[in-house]
């Protein structure tokens, strides 16, 4: 039997009308309608005080994270946000409760969302027969956040990806020219500290932003013959401390709040500040190492 | 006046209890707490009988395609949908109403959820004094999909972001060995071809998935010097047919059924097949150019 070229187009062209009856009975009966719909990236609920980011459940990190920066450049567009200013295409983990990686946001952007945010902190010194003196460095005048500011020898944030040791390694290279192999041997760390700070004026930006932060800290003892230069155009200079010029400075305010505590913490492990010469000793260590009411990731210092 | 340590401390830790009544009705009582949440990429609704892809507002077309193509590979990996055993990592874009790209789909999935597709298909001929002879291929018989049966000279699908006439050049090369330079002076553009198909047992997978597609066709002249020859392992072979004997291989239902329609498309465009002789004349023509009530975009043929 032949078909009729009529047949022959209907062979190709053979799906059945929509409008017969017997086709939305049966075929169509069944069929489910393909749609694609687009929600808000962001709820606010005003009620519960929520500022939610609502993204698929099946969204990699990669993807919810560049969902996340659309908003913060098209926000940074708009100039209403002064901390979007600062913008350095650095980016910080966001942690989720059970320690994994939610989302990656911009360095910049962190405090805008009470981020818990990682750093870490270098205090190199000398020892002179018995007496210490810490290598105290000298913030630029032009730089941003704390102009003119004491500060510890090297310090940095902890970009997502890395570990605290080899962040430390880079910026005592580059702020302080502190050569590799001497960080290697001779750092050791001390113990994390955790704070939570609210932004000041002197932070740049939009004061009043939450910042709760861990540090990892570490000391470096080096011999006479090594000197911090700097080489990049944060720090001004770096010079020597004896311990009483460093509590001259700190008891005036002069260092920057998140370096003063690293200083704090090293008196303490030198025996300097104790419980017995120190009347708000235990007030103190609950300062350095508040507990956090966030998600977290510890990683080791070493 | 200088500060104790303490107040250094609480310089940096300076966040104020939670607890402090002064603080809740104060600086917390108007924080926001950030949040994430995850939600479902697809809802189905049995009611309105729809199956929504539900992506962020921000989302970029690569990201609505990562997501889809994620919930297929998975798919993929339970073994259930026998169309997604033939991927091919090859991608075709879904439009939308204004003929925009709202993501691209794996090829062997678009049937699954009814996508429009796009393809070119070339049939060559030859003028023997007064007669045409076609150029027809002759499907492998190891083909998953319509082995051993008749087809046009070279044809293939249109990938996301390719021009039609450049799909059609690549395919008269890999398929038939015709030379670039060739194709690019004589191809003449015959009509789209717009059809509704369902998938019937030959076309490999599931029977019954809907497949609306639009086909780019051309028609190109060759000297009888040029002679198709296949190049993969998709075609057996060419042979060239006269028109009756085109019609008597149609007739008996021996060409692929989109193919089946360019040889009409090529009689109509020839005269060969017209309104005097042919009684199903309009109705051929409204199964070769059905309005399909999908979102689509035509591209120009050259």
């Amino acid at each position: 039997m032949t078909k009729s070229i009529l047949d022959i187009v209907k062979g190709c062209d053979n799906f059945v009308s929509y409008d017969e009856p017997t086709s939305r009975s049966g075929v169509l009966g069944k069929c489910y309608e393909f749609r694609m719909q687009w929600s808000d990236l962001w709820s606010i609920d005003h009620h519960k005080q929520t500022v939610t980011l609502d993204t698929p459940a099946t969204a990699t990190v990669d993807m919810r994270s560049l969902l996340l920066e659309d908003t913060l450049t098209t926000t940074r567009k708009s100039g209403v946000i002064s901390m979007l200013e600062s913008w350095r295409d650095e980016n910080f983990p966001v942690y989720g409760p059970e320690g994994e990686v939610l989302l990656e946001i911009e360095r910049c952007a962190s405090a805008l969302f009470g981020i818990v945010t990682y750093g870490v902190q270098l205090l190199c010194y000398v020892r002179d027969k018995q007496d210490l003196r810490l290598w105290i460095g000298k913030r630029s005048a032009r730089k941003q956040t704390y102009p003119g500011m004491l500060d510890s020898t090297a310090a940095g944030g902890l970009g997502a990806g890395k570990l605290p040791i080899e962040a430390l390694i880079c910026e005592a290279q580059e702020e302080a020219s502190i050569p590799e192999e001497i960080v290697r041997m001779k750092v050791k760390p001390m113990n994390n500290l955790t704070y939570f700070h609210i932004r000041g004026d002197q932070a740049g930006g939009e004061a009043g932003l939450f910042q709760p932060e861990i540090e990892y800290t570490y000391e470096l003892e080096l011999d006479p013959s090594t000197i911090p230069k700097p080489r990049d155009s944060e720090v001004e200079c770096f010079s020597l401390y004896t311990v009483d010029e460093v509590l001259y400075a700190l008891k005036r305010g002069q260092f920057k709040p998140n370096s003063a505590i690293v200083i704090v913490e090293f008196l303490i492990q030198h025996g300097i500040l104790n419980a017995e010469n120190e009347p708000d000793y235990s007030e103190i260590l609950s300062h350095l190492h508040r507990k956090l009411e966030f998600p977290l990731r510890i990683q080791p210092s070493n």
